[in-house]
């Protein structure tokens, strides 16, 4: 093991930036013999007994559990449910673990399950095997959830960043930031003139619509941990691309921009969980906005695949010219999902 | 919910016995909408795109993290695969979800993780996909995993506690109370003569051997919290059998039996990572324990279903006469697994 992934875990090995890459390429990729980009990407692809399945997981670690526009319950099933998505997959069943700390209150126990279940049916999935642990007070943080889910792919072709191509269109789906300003403004207390609520959503019915219109669906990426600097810096290095973007394209809303300021966070970096791109070839670009409009009327292109670039970057051009958008070092939003 | 659900969640409430079922039945069931006995089984059984699946979760907390006979890691692998296997199902994919306290020594998780490939390997599943999350000191303790794990059933009938019968053998495919021991053992820091290590161990290998040679498999369950006679009493239930064992035959090592005396554990309580009950048609029963002697000479016939009995039962014989088996109240072995 290289000397420089440290001797003990760091809070920000966790933050998806670069210490949560170098424990990706330094530790678990190595050991799990897994294909140079299978464990960067939001899920693994298969095919069993002739089915062709998607599978995912995350655990959820949100500190505080509710939230203005959702709850630990939501984001798990929203969560699983668009890394399923993002693999070109209708999701379909979910599983869920709970550990949960000695004295966590029962009532907030059933507030979750019932956000969970609610979350399960706008999303068309169902909550199908689940596992409940136990820990002493003091070593957990009230609950902490993980999920898993598989889905079938509905795509021809794989969606994965190998497909990326020069000249693709990079398609947001709606304004980015919400997530990530919804929690850090509970947990530092801010008050904002509106109270900003998580983007917390299931994207499934929209990557399926864009699906069945035949659009040509090359990367799917959900904007979570990392937001969509991070997502794009990753399938820019996976797939050996040069991707510009237009600043003034990306949406962002008046209070997450003035939160941002005074939270002093980039919104680019923020995370999201109810967001995503798609990266299409251009001639498929407004036929998929068009769609997508129908969830959101933000959804948009904010950039353009330009060449191909053996280390992969993002670039995103401002009025006075163009910054390089690079992983970030320390953790900049501690368990935001 | 009904009040004497608590008001707060106990570490009973993770212990597999009395607690953990009203949890299930009281919460999780009406809030799911599962089928009445979804999920009390091992894990979940569907078909996507043709292929008949097994899905399955479970979080692991064990402490302490490393024993004899094994750690979290092919605990974690082990205990996906068995749940798998239990189902009638080729354990094919597993999912693998961190959740590391910020601290944690790099070298441990490097154990950890070369443990969970070692026991991936040897059980013939491949880890394909994962996610890590960090949480501050003071909010976890160590390392928690979930795993989660899809297989495809191979057996011609469903595998459930529905589909147990009068006449029913009841095989246990090896001694049982060794996990719970080597844990307990460590954990208490109690030197036996000689170390009893964890049978930690995984199951599928034998069933699909069972179920190629044709032995009718009406239910199986790997006897993990709770051990022998949680397995059984909620197999019991869910038929509506009475099934009556042998003392007798029922195999425990002498160290084993030794350290829970001075523990003060029932062995038929303590949980196993390796071992399970199989029922099938007595007709089936010895080439079924022929086939499991190839794994453990210790598998044999430790009792059969007597009669049908509307709550379900298990009574065990011994030369005195027979005493009832009931589900623990309280917390026996906490963060056993």
């Amino acid at each position: 093991m290289p000397a420089d992934l440290g001797d003990t875990i760091e809070l920000a090995h966790g933050g998806g930036g670069r210490l949560t890459r170098r424990l990706i390429d330094d530790l678990f990729r190595p050991a799990f013999g897994a294909a140079p980009d299978d464990l960067t990407h939001d899920g693994a692809v298969f095919d069993v007994g002739g089915a062709r399945l998607a599978f995912s997981t995350d655990s959820y670690v949100v500190q505080p559990i509710f939230f203005p526009g959702g709850d630990i319950g939501s984001l798990a099933v929203n969560g699983t449910v668009n890394d399923l998505a993002m693999c070109g997959a209708q999701p379909l069943y979910l599983s869920a673990g709970l550990v949960i700390e000695e004295g966590f209150a029962m009532d907030a126990l059933r507030r979750v399950i019932t956000s969970m279940c609610q979350a399960a049916h706008e999303a068309g999935v169902r909550l199908v095997t689940g596992d409940t642990k136990v820990v002493e007070r003091g070593k957990g943080d009230g609950l902490y959830i993980n999920t898993a889910g598989v889905g079938l792919v509905r795509t021809p072709a794989p969606v994965a960043p190998q497909r990326v191509q020069v000249g693709d269109a990079v398609i947001l789906s709606a304004d980015i930031g919400r997530h990530g300003v919804a929690i850090m403004a509970v947990r530092e207390g801010l008050g904002f003139e509106m109270t900003i609520a998580s983007d917390c959503a299931p994207l499934a019915a929209s990557v399926l619509q864009l699906i069945e219109a035949g659009v040509a669906l090359h990367c799917l990426r959900d904007l979570t941990r990392g937001g969509l600097a991070t997502g794009l810096i990753e399938i820019a290095q996976a797939s050996g691309t040069a991707i510009g973007l237009d600043e003034a394209a990306i949406p962002v809303s008046e209070p997450v921009r003035g939160a941002c300021e005074i939270l002093g966070l980039d919104p680019l970096y923020v995370a999201n969980e109810g967001r995503f791109v798609a990266f299409v070839p251009q001639a498929d670009a407004a036929r998929a906005v068009a769609i997508l409009r129908q969830f959101n009327d933000e959804a948009t292109v904010i950039g353009h695949v330009q060449h191909a670039a053996e280390f992969g970057s993002v670039s995103v051009g401002t009025i006075g010219g163009a910054r390089e958008l690079d992983l970030l070092t320390g953790e900049q939003l501690p368990r935001i999902c």
